[in-house]
Formats: C-alpha cells, sequence, structure tokens
C-alpha cells in the first residue's frame, strides 16, 4: 500500500511539472506568433504564391496576392469549383435540379468508405469504386505534401435492383447528396441501377479538387444534384482497321467516355485494309489479314474490353461491315471482288460476291463468335458504301441474277443486295439468342424505294452519316426509322488533316471544332421527329490517325458530344468554354489522356477574358 | 622432363579423343539436317512470318512468304535499305553524287571504334558520337534476340578544322564512303569540321537498319557518298510564350532537328502572354510575367541548351520580340500599353512606350543576360506587328512627338518605331562584341519608303511571313535584302485546329500539308534573287499548341521542309512519300517523338500502291 501511495505521489508531481512546462510553452509560443503576426503587419511581407483568384460575380480573376487580399483569394481549382452560378465545372452539366453551397471542406482521400445496398461483391461495383478512389488520388500532383488531414467520407449507395444488363432500356439516371457534420462528409446516391450509381461517382469525383495552395483535396459542403442523359445513345465509333490500336489505348479510350458519361464504343473492328478479329474457327483470317500477327485482337481481349467498358457504363457495339469494305483477311477465299482494283470507282472497297454460298457459311463462323465474346445488345452490321458498279463488272454474278429473275440495273442490284442481307442476318439470328437491333450505315439502300421495302423499321436503325440538313434524313425519320446521328459536316473527328491525295486534306476538311459539335442540336436535325433520335456518335476514321494521335482527335472533342447529348444544353458553346478548359485539365490529369489545347494557358489562367 | 612428355601425351590423347567426338557430333548433326531438309521438302513445311518483301522494279511488294521465295524475300527494313534506285531511305536525301551496293551486311553494335584526327577529347564530338550509338541501339525492338554476331565497324574522321563556330559561314558538307572485307566495315567520314562530321554520322545512322527477320542490324556493304547542303538556314521558330515547353519538349525537338539535319532553333521566347525568360537583374519579369514559378527558362537551362543544341548541329537563335507583342511581366514597369484593350485593333498585343528612357535601361539589361546565355551569332528583334493606333492613343506620345518635331501621322509613327528600334539596337551593340546581324519580321517597317531609309540591308535580316506569292517579297529582294522565308501559306505549322474564336478555325486554316511545305520551292519565292535566300523556317505558334501535341505538329512536316532546304530536289512530293513514310517511324523509334501520321500502316506496307 505504502507502495502504492508513493507511486501515486509521484505520478501526481509528473503531471504537475509536465503540465507547466506545456503551459510555459504555449505562453511562449503564443507571444512568439503573435510577435510574428505583429512582424507580419509591420513589413508587410507576403511570402506566398504571386497570383491566386478572386471570385468577382461569378467569375474567378487572377489577383496579385497581398496581405490586404490573401484571405480572399484561393487556388484557381477551388475558385472554379465555388464560385459560379452552376455548380463547379461539372461536365457533362447536370440535366435536372442542382442546388449546392459554396464552401469546400478538406478531405481525407484514405478515409473513405462506402455502402451499398445491393452490390456487395458484384465484380462492375467493385470496380467502379475502385476507379473512383484512384481517379481521386490521380489529383493530387506526385510532388504534393499532401497529408491525411480532412475529414472522412461516408458514402450510402441505395440502387432499385441489382441488374447489370445495360440495353436501350436503362435508365441511367441518379440522385447525389451531400452533406457534413463537424467530422465528416456524407454523401448519399440513389438510383436504379448499378449505372446510375456509377454515373453519380463519376459527378461526385468532380466535386473533388485539389487545393494547391493547401495541398489538399477539398470537397463542396452541401450538394442536391437530380441528372438523367437526354439521349440513350452517346458514343464513339473506333476503326481498328486501318490502324490497329493496342488494347490499352482502347481502354484507355473508353476511361475517358466514362468520365463524361458517354456510354458507347462502337467498334467499327474489320474494314478492306486489314482483318484484325481472331476467328477461331477461321483462322486464315487474321494470319492473311492483320497487320502482322501481334496486331489482333483476340476472343480474350475482346472479352476483357467489354467487361471492362461495362463496368465503366460503356456499352461495346460489334461492327461487322459487309457486303463492301472487305479486302485484306479474305486474299485466298475467292469470294471478294474489286479489291485493289484502281480501274473500279470503288477504289478501294473490296466487295463480297453474295451469290457464293460459302460466304455465308463463313458469316456464321464470324457471327458466332463476335456474339459469344462481345454478347451485344445491339449488332451493327455496315452496309457502308456498297457500289454495284462492283458487282457489275462480273459475268457470272449477272448471270446468277438473270437466272433468278433479277434485272441487271440498279433495282436488281439492290435485290441483290438484299438477298446478302436477309442471307446474312439469318445467319446472325441462327447464333444469337434473340432477334437482337440491327444498325446499317445511311446508303443507297436505306434510301426509297429500298428503304421500306428491304428494311423492317422494327429491326433496323440507321446511323447517319450525310450531313446533318440533308433532306434524306427527314425520309427516314418520316419512314418511322429510329436514327443514330453521326453527321458527317460535325461529327467526324477525323476531318482536317492531311492526306495522301490531292496535295492533300482530307475529304471531309476543314476540322470539326468543338464549337461546331457541342452546337450540333439533335433538334435542328431531327425537328418534330426527335424521339426517334436514340442519340449521336462522334466518328474517328483511321486512315490519318494512329495510337499516338488519337487522344487529341477525340478529346476534348467528344467531351463537347457528351454535353450536347447528355445535357442538350440551349446555352451557346461560348458558356461552356471555360469548363470545356477544366474537363481537358481532367481528361489529361485523371484520364491520362492526351488533348487537343483548346486555348493557352493563359486563358486557364484568365476565365472569359480570353480573347480580348 | 618427364613429367612434361607425359602432359605432352596426355594433351594429344584429350586432343585426339576431341576430335573423334567432335566428327561424330558433325556426322550425325549433318545426317539431322539433312532429314530435316528431307522432311521440309516432302511436307512444303514453311513455319516463319506470313508476309516478307520481294524487290520488284525498285518497289518492295508484300508477299506471302513461301519455300519457294522464302530466298528472295527479307524484312521491309531491309527490302527498302537496298531495293530502290536512290540510296536506302535517306532523309534529306543527299544533294550530291551517290553510289552503293545492294547487300547487306550484319553489324555488332557493340563493335564499333572510331578514330578521328581532330577532335579527340572534344564535348561536342563525345555528345555526337555517344549519339550515333544510341541511335543505333534504338533501332533495336526491346523485345529482340538481337545478339553480337556480326562485323565489327571502324570509323575514321578526317575534319580539316577543329573549329565549333557555327554561322552563315560553316560549311556543313561531308563525304562518306563504306567498304567492307572478310570481318569489318570500314567507314571513311571526311569534312572540313566538326558540323559536317556530325551530318554524316547522321546519314550513317540512316543507312543501318533493323532486320526483322533475323533479328539483327545490318549495313550496307558499300557506299560513296559526296552531299551538302543547299541553303544554310534550316530550322523552326517555338514560341514559349503562349505556351511553355519543359527544357525536355525542346530537347527532343532539337533531337529530331538533328535527324533531318535541319541547323536552327528559333527560339520566340517572350510575347504578350507571358514571359518565361529569367532576367537575372529584372526578377519582376518572371515573377509577374511566367504562368507560375516553375514555368521559367533559367540562364542554366538556356545554357544547357544552347549547349544541346550545338552539339547536334543546331543553331539556336534567341527572340526578344519588340516594340509590340509585349504584356505579361511589364505589369508594374509604366513602360507598355495598348495590353488587353479591347477597343484597341491591336487586340491582344502590348506595346512598349518608345518615349520612355527607363525601357532601354531595361533592355539593355535583358540583351545583355541574352547574349551572354545565347552566345548567339545572330539576334532576332522581332518587329512583328506593331500598330501605330496604339501609340496613338497617347497625348504624352503625341506630345513628345510634337517637341521633336515628328508629326502624328503614319510617316511620324514610322520614325517613332525607328527611334525605338535605333536605340534598342545600340543597347544591343553596347553588350554584345560586335555587330550581330539582325533579324527583323516582315511589316510596315519592311514596306518603302521606310524600309531602305530606316533599316540597313548589310545589317539586317527579313523574315518573310507573307504569303509566298506577295510582291512585297520582290521589293526586299530588289532592295538587296538577305531573307529568311516563312511563308504563312505554307510553313506555318499550327494553322487549320481549332481556336477560340468564330466557332473556330483559326486565322491562317487550313491545315499545311507536307505535300504543301515540299513543294514550297525557294526560287518560286524568290526566282532570280535565290541567292539572297538564306534558308527558311517552319514556325509553330502556340495559341493552340502544347507539349502534349506539339512534336505531331512539327513532324513529320519539319522533315519535309529539311528535305527541301537541304537537297532543294525538283522531283515532285510523289516521289518521296514512301521515304518519308520510313522517316516518320525513324522519328519515332530513334527521335523518341510522336509523328503526324500521314498514311495507314496499309501503305507503309505496300509502297506505292496507296491509294488505288
Amino acid at each position: 500500500m505504502v507502495t502504492s501511495k508513493k507511486l501515486l505521489f509521484f505520478g501526481f508531481a509528473v503531471v504537475v511539472v509536465f503540465a507547466a512546462i506545456a503551459t510555459l510553452i504555449t505562453v511562449l509560443v503564443l507571444t512568439n506568433n503573435k510577435e510574428e503576426e505583429k512582424n507580419g503587419e509591420d513589413n508587410e511581407s507576403y511570402e506566398g504564391p504571386t497570383f491566386g483568384y478572386l471570385c468577382k460575380d461569378s467569375i474567378c480573376v487572377r489577383t496579385e496576392i497581398n496581405l490586404s487580399n490573401i484571405n480572399d483569394s484561393s487556388s484557381l481549382n477551388v475558385c472554379r469549383l465555388t464560385c459560379n452560378t452552376d455548380i463547379g465545372t461539372l461536365w457533362p452539366k447536370p440535366s435536372g435540379s442542382v442546388a449546392f453551397s459554396k464552401r469546400v471542406a478538406p478531405i481525407n482521400p484514405n478515409q473513405i468508405t462506402i455502402s451499398t445496398n445491393n452490390f456487395k461483391g458484384q465484380t462492375y461495383w467493385q470496380v467502379a469504386w475502385q476507379r473512383f478512389r484512384e481517379m481521386l488520388f490521380r489529383k493530387i500532383p506526385t510532388d504534393s505534401k499532401s497529408n491525411s488531414r480532412g475529414k472522412s467520407i461516408l458514402i450510402e449507395i441505395i440502387a432499385e435492383n441489382d441488374d447489370i444488363d445495360f440495353n436501350y432500356d436503362t435508365f441511367e439516371g441518379y440522385k447525389l447528396r451531400i452533406i457534413e457534420d463537424s467530422s465528416n462528409i456524407y454523401v448519399y446516391i440513389s438510383a436504379r441501377n448499378f449505372y446510375g450509381t456509377r454515373h453519380a461517382l463519376e459527378t461526385l469525383s468532380q466535386l473533388v479538387v485539389y487545393d494547391e495552395f493547401n495541398e489538399e483535396l477539398v470537397i463542396l459542403t452541401y450538394a442536391d444534384i437530380t441528372d438523367e442523359p437526354k439521349f440513350k445513345h452517346r458514343g464513339i465509333s473506333m476503326d481498328t482497321s486501318r490502324t490497329f490500336y493496342p488494347v490499352d489505348v482502347i481502354k484507355r479510350t473508353i476511361n475517358g467516355l466514362a468520365m463524361v458519361k458517354l456510354n458507347t464504343f462502337h467498334w467499327h473492328i474489320t474494314d478492306a485494309q486489314s482483318f484484325p478479329l481472331e476467328i477461331k474457327s477461321r483462322p486464315e483470317l487474321t494470319r492473311l489479314g492483320a497487320y502482322s500477327p501481334d496486331k489482333v485482337y483476340t476472343t480474350s481481349d475482346i472479352r476483357d474490353i467489354v467487361e471492362f467498358a461495362k463496368a465503366r457504363g460503356v456499352r461495346v457495339i460489334p461492327e461487322f461491315d459487309a457486303p463492301a469494305h472487305v479486302g485484306e483477311g479474305w486474299q485466298e477465299s475467292q469470294l471478294t471482288m474489286c479489291y485493289k482494283d484502281s480501274s473500279q470507282t470503288v477504289g478501294w472497297r473490296g466487295h463480297f460476291d453474295p451469290t457464293k454460298d460459302e460466304l455465308y457459311n463463313i458469316l456464321e463462323d464470324i457471327y458466332k463468335e463476335i456474339v459469344e465474346s462481345f454478347k451485344p445488345i445491339v449488332m451493327h452490321m455496315g452496309g457502308d458504301e456498297v457500289a454495284i458498279d462492283c458487282w457489275n463488272t462480273s459475268q457470272m454474278i449477272k448471270d446468277w441474277m438473270n437466272d433468278r429473275n433479277m434485272e441487271t440495273n440498279i433495282e436488281g442490284f439492290m435485290r441483290l443486295w438484299d438477298y446478302f442481307q436477309r442471307n446474312a442476318l439469318s445467319k446472325f439470328d441462327a447464333v444469337s439468342n434473340s432477334q437482337l437491333p440491327i444498325i446499317l450505315w445511311t446508303s443507297r439502300l436505306t434510301e426509297e424505294p429500298f428503304l421500306t421495302e428491304f428494311l423492317d423499321k422494327n429491326r433496323y436503325i440507321i446511323q447517319v452519316w450525310l450531313d446533318g440538313n440533308d433532306a434524306k434524313i427527314k425520309t427516314l425519320l418520316e419512314a418511322g426509322y429510329k436514327l443514330i446521328i453521326s453527321n458527317s459536316d460535325a461529327l467526324y473527328l477525323d476531318c482536317g488533316v492531311g492526306w495522301w491525295v490531292n496535295e492533300g486534306l482530307n475529304w471531309c476538311s476543314p476540322y470539326k471544332t468543338w464549337q461546331k459539335i457541342y452546337n450540333n442540336r439533335m433538334e435542328s436535325i431531327a425537328g418534330n421527329y426527335i424521339d426517334q433520335i436514340l442519340g449521336a456518335e462522334a466518328t474517328i476514321w483511321s486512315e490519318s490517325i494512329d495510337e499516338g494521335v488519337i487522344d487529341m482527335r477525340i478529346w476534348p472533342r467528344a467531351s463537347a458530344l457528351a454535353e450536347r447529348l447528355w445535357t442538350n444544353p440551349t446555352t451557346p458553346w461560348a458558356n461552356a468554354e471555360a469548363r470545356l478548359l477544366m474537363n481537358s485539365q481532367l481528361l489529361v490529369e485523371v484520364g491520362e489522356l492526351a488533348v487537343e489545347p483548346l486555348q493557352l494557358e493563359w486563358c486557364v489562367q484568365n476565365e472569359n477574358e480570353c480573347p480580348f
């Protein structure tokens, strides 16, 4: 007991001594701080960044910082997140209601927890959640002294179902709410399904920015957003025949699509110039058709890409273009014609010979493997640029047609094309579970009288590459077809650079600017038939594009398309410009993409002052 | 002795036994080979690359390989090196005489030795030699099983002098000879100086290609080349004010220039939008004018770049643009006007107030540090886009002019400009050793009557950014000025993409294709005055270019300019096309540059068949 008392006394003494020391230190520190403050005031000394941003009339104004304005100034990212009348620099802008505070709180990216009612253990959800966390960490510069102070984030997800089907009936909307208390940020996300919640996380990630002044991530302290897309089909098409893109290029492109809530990756896999699609039952197609043995998409590559995309809210639509645009890979098949025939007006485009029965057996094998690897919800059968001048050169074809009472005039050759399309489709249907929707490019076949005679409007969706004001679009709409818009006067991202003919600018020059894409309203194209517009796609034909340049051809112009289709804004491009510059930075920093620069850095630093 | 005899006998026995074993093995191997051969013949089995190249009529034709053509076929690189009527895929093509064999020999890149008569221990030479070796190794793919068989290379360099001055009198020609014997390749290079020998190594490196069939480097077994440039001034200009490019971007660009024997890096360092040039005696210029503190070229950065360039046969020409195109950095100086004044027709361009004496003191400080860091052989003083509408707004300037009997009309304002230019030049001359040549952009000042009144043709070189057919060019030539051609209708590499005005294509759209640049003959611009053309520069103004995209804006179009100026071919672009595609590959593989793709891979694989 004595010992115990002694210890107690000793302990008390220690506490007293330490308390005394602590008090002394506190007094000294306070005195010191006060003196420093005083010195600061006396000398008007300021040692920090030269420039900061002041929010004036919803514009972030670059201003030299001094002691009198330092408390009102913030870093560019923080100012842009809080200063404007919309919400931050969200891209695409929400289409529904938005409320938000103009305050930010620092967060601790290592302290984010999430609860879901539905998705536990689901693979897609794990990918989405992992990706969300990675996106936040990528916002932190590598040389940042960012520490782990800041609030924890608790995210609660409520989804109505755990369905991962992703078709034209999938509702992609969501609600997102952010609130804070003294130690945490709470985020509530509700949506009908995985895809809506995924989009909500995308939005949430854009409401977190890196504050370079304090070297920390910050988030808005309050937000309430209701959001859904205006169009169902929002995407790009990529051409892997003219140029083979490695799998990682395709993946980073899909990642970019996910960042701006585009939901469609239309894959124009094959064409005349190369055949990079592994068909295990027909190995000669890639052996003879690939640029080289390593420039082949294997079945496992494709499954990998399709799953990668779906976990990012992106559906992959395979295109096997036929009966034209075939060549390499078919050299020894005896089933193609006109390829590399310089006397033909068809130029580069080989054509299948539709009269050969063996053709349809090979097509069935191709379709079978495509269906197995892609599990598509819609199939693109091409139908681009068929030239009857090609078939017309073959006496065998003309004899075959005569035997079947087809005249060898335009009507007859269109019937021959119809014969091909019906046979190809029946082979496709034979290997797919259900009668999937089929997409075809606009062509002679999609003009009257052939259109309504040969193409069932309940089966076929038409992808329009005509100019946006072409009268043929109205004909399609009046006949009741659903359309995907890729008007080449606005949405062909490969236009305007050099080509290899005519000392040469390519056929669809000039370059399509983001402003043109942003202003490319579906209503201007479809008028009262707007409900028949599924959406739109920007195309990236790859005659003059390779893996070094493709990012810049796509970005940030695909972002302009994304806002056109998700938000369908009525305001002009000029209102979106400062925000698109920030989206470009995000695509670079978080998406690890290269972007075409729209403006010089001066314009990023001086919001809405460029040009003067 | 006994021991020794025993050893001798033992040794003899060992030799006999080993010889017996070796013979046995040889017999077994031969038998085995024979059987394999026999099997091969029987089964017609061929297991190698699907496609190879056959040389037919000087064209490499892609052909499916089989047992009957395997001995005639080669890889693409080897075929292109040996098949044509020129020599390999050299870019730029030699301007002098060429003889060569169509055979190649494998080389061992680890066994290259060099001897020089003059350069031992010289820094530039060490860089050039090290760089040559690196270029060879970069040709070998990382996954190559390349081994060290192949011949050794012995290079002997004879230079007339060890002078490293690099001015307009420097002769850049060289002679290069390759011969072989049974174990070695001998290379003889002779030139007047370091720069000629450096160019010869560049040529030599292009005569070594990687043979992907045999996974080894090969070289032509015989060549005899005499080569020299047709024009003295061959380069690009880069704008680091609108966009700041990190030092490594500038270095890789200069490396690219060296690869195609361009010899000039014209550095448009400052402009209105940012001031990234460290001036130690005037630190406020970068403090207020740089985009950020890390976007500054320090004095040591500049010295590093200048030396880096010179060792690659590239001279750096600094431009300090004045009296217009100033703005950021000068905010607190009271020496500029009209900057950011949207009411001015001058738009973005701030102007110096030439009446302020203090201005010339600051200019002297700037020039002093430029001369010290750049050690220029020629100075660019800008003189671009001066607007008298700006000076005309200032009553103080007009009063100052009246006091000096200058009228406030165009003649008067041009005299004011002349006043500025004379004062600025005298400050420049005060801090530089000799009266260096001065370059100015074409402007009102370079038109008559001001031209011959104000600008001494023996002192000033005029850089032309007018269209190539502008009559003002003839005026300049008739008046006896030396010109550098940068006609904006062909040599402005920033044209044709989006801009931030007018839903916007930029002012000099469309895009300038390589064909246009290749066909941009100096003789068409200068006629009989061709001797007054020092050369040409492609410009890369950076309002819509950043470090992600700049490589592709420059390459391979700068290569087209390189051949125009080095070789000055009389043949049309179409003859150079297949070779330029190979040069593009070289820029990517060896230069580690990104290039704008000119054509699809099909066209690389099918020489001269594209398009059909």
